[in-house]
């Protein structure tokens, strides 16, 4: 078991990140799906109001913070899904909220998080070191770093998920196939989903989780890994928090190219009437590429659908 | 009164439709969306498994059928919609469907009927009638004409997400906004939410309802109508089981533009991160446009979302 001395994430908060959850958002959609000869279930997070489940561990963390800390405002940092979602709920609960974007974030994911009222700080990537600019921020102006996937409050609201999947199927999944760039998910639903397999799903080369959970230990991005479509799922590494659960809980983990992402985006379109980012088609993306089983029980993740524009016009008329 | 001899849908014909649809399908979600400054709700029909609404009434029709109906088949008309409602049906339950098509139908609609086992004729539009193969084909193999929207069962099943909405919302909504094509959504609306306005929204120049209703006698699409993208709005004509239950309890009616309806599948994209295809956002295009007045309980019919994949890269990616 990996050691950390921080307050740890349980199943006993997830439920009650489910009910905090449950008392500002309505569920999300349980769709059937059908998948070769399969009836599965896609669990659309992608009509969450801020358009990905990033809203769920938002929303638990900063409801969860004392009054002095609310005062005091939060320091986030997010490629854009994440971003949103604190945004949402700091404007909510009249908090201020400054939050670390990548300079090449998508400009969707940048203009929805202004338009949330938040303060956005750009940095270069991958030249600076993301999280070094948010503790320099905290450092002068005070507040509390809520971190994307490596805060056991984010973990567990992230895992409030699998309550309500639970509840809308009327008994636990077999299986739940999640989209993972740190772990907060996976790690959230492994907590939340105790009696179901979790399989974190990652883009090819960017598979910081599974490799990290086979090798016992944190592993870091290569500084020549490739490029992904999926800019929702490139995190430098995942953190002992999360490490320390799924490597207890969950499965090992899954990668997909950008082809079979591309490929998920096109199904979800013709067969869903559903847009996903490139990030939220991930574990569709492993269900049709055939690389997690499926059965009448499972539930993929569809975890975003903030999209490019052009980019997805591209994607869906076939020309990349 | 329009007087008609045959069988009228009344408005408890649509809590029994209504019945019969919650059997065999989940409610499609009722979600939240903020225009200008007014929350108000979409009603996401397009994500029904055949991806749009039109399986409700097509649902009542056929498994209203005696079994000596059930044996002699059916056959019904379509530009694609009512086509796949039909097919799904019938393969549901059983029953041999033919359906006329235009020639120039999507083909994503073309195929997808075909692929769930229907037979399809084809037609020349504008040149054949449609109504007069369909009858053609009856005298040579029999079977049962399900009209696309003057039928009364068809009436009664689509207005089934009358009765959703009201359980979903808890209380009758202020007004419905309805895509109009025949005039079958909004008939059944307007028996199955008797305490709301129904407002009909149809493309510019196919108004047939709209015109219709300020007549009081059927109106007959020109032959010189301009183009439409809203391939499922086009009928040359409402009928008088439509038009007498339009023109007692819904609103005058409304048209949209393509660039209106454009915006609004733009808007559905990036904001609901819903697929839907041009007739199915006219409703939203009409609320968008300042067309109807908007307030929380106003409810937005989004009414498919099989759209054609090139269409819809060119209407996001902006370059039409």
């Amino acid at each position: 078991m990996i050691r950390t001395d921080e307050r740890r994430p349980t199943s006993e908060g997830v439920r009650a990140a489910a009910e905090a959850v449950a008392a500002i958002l309505p569920p999300t959609p349980l769709l059937p799906v059908e998948i070769g000869r399969v009836r599965a279930w896609v669990k659309a997070d992608n009509l969450q109001p801020i358009g990905s489940f990033k809203i769920r561990g938002a929303w638990w963390r900063l409801s969860s913070l004392a009054p002095e800390e609310r005062a005091a405002g939060v320091v986030a940092v997010s490629s854009g899904n994440h971003a949103q979602g604190v945004a949402w709920s700091a404007r909510r609960l009249g908090i201020r909220a400054t939050i670390v974007m990548p300079h090449d974030a998508p400009q969707v994911k940048l203009a929805n998080t202004k338009a949330l009222g938040a303060d956005v700080v750009l940095y270069q990537r991958p030249r600076e070191d993301r999280d070094a600019v948010a503790a320099r921020l905290i450092a002068e102006q005070g507040g509390t770093l809520v971190h994307a996937f490596g805060d056991p409050w984010v973990i567990e609201g992230q895992g409030s998920a699998a309550i309500e999947i639970a509840a809308q199927l009327g008994r636990s999944p077999s299986r739940i196939i999640a989209c993972c760039g740190g772990g907060g998910l996976a790690a959230g639903l492994s907590l939340g989903a105790p009696e179901s397999a979790v399989h974190p799903v990652e883009p090819f080369g960017w598979d910081m989780v599974g490799r990290a959970m086979a090798a016992g230990t944190i592993v870091h991005a290569a500084p020549d890994a490739p490029k992904t479509i999926c800019d929702a799922l490139q995190p430098t590494a995942t953190k002992p928090l999360n490490l320390a659960v799924l490597i207890d809980r969950a499965e090992a983990g899954v990668t997909v190219t950008d082809d079979e992402v591309r490929a998920a985006q096109r199904f979800a379109f013709a067969n869903l009437r559903l847009v996903l980012e490139p990030g939220g088609a991930a574990a569709l993306a492993a269900a049709l590429a055939g690389k997690v089983p499926l059965d009448p029980d499972t539930v993929i993740m569809l975890t975003g659908g903030n999209a490019d524009p052009a980019a997805f016009a591209a994607t869906i008329a076939g020309s990349d």
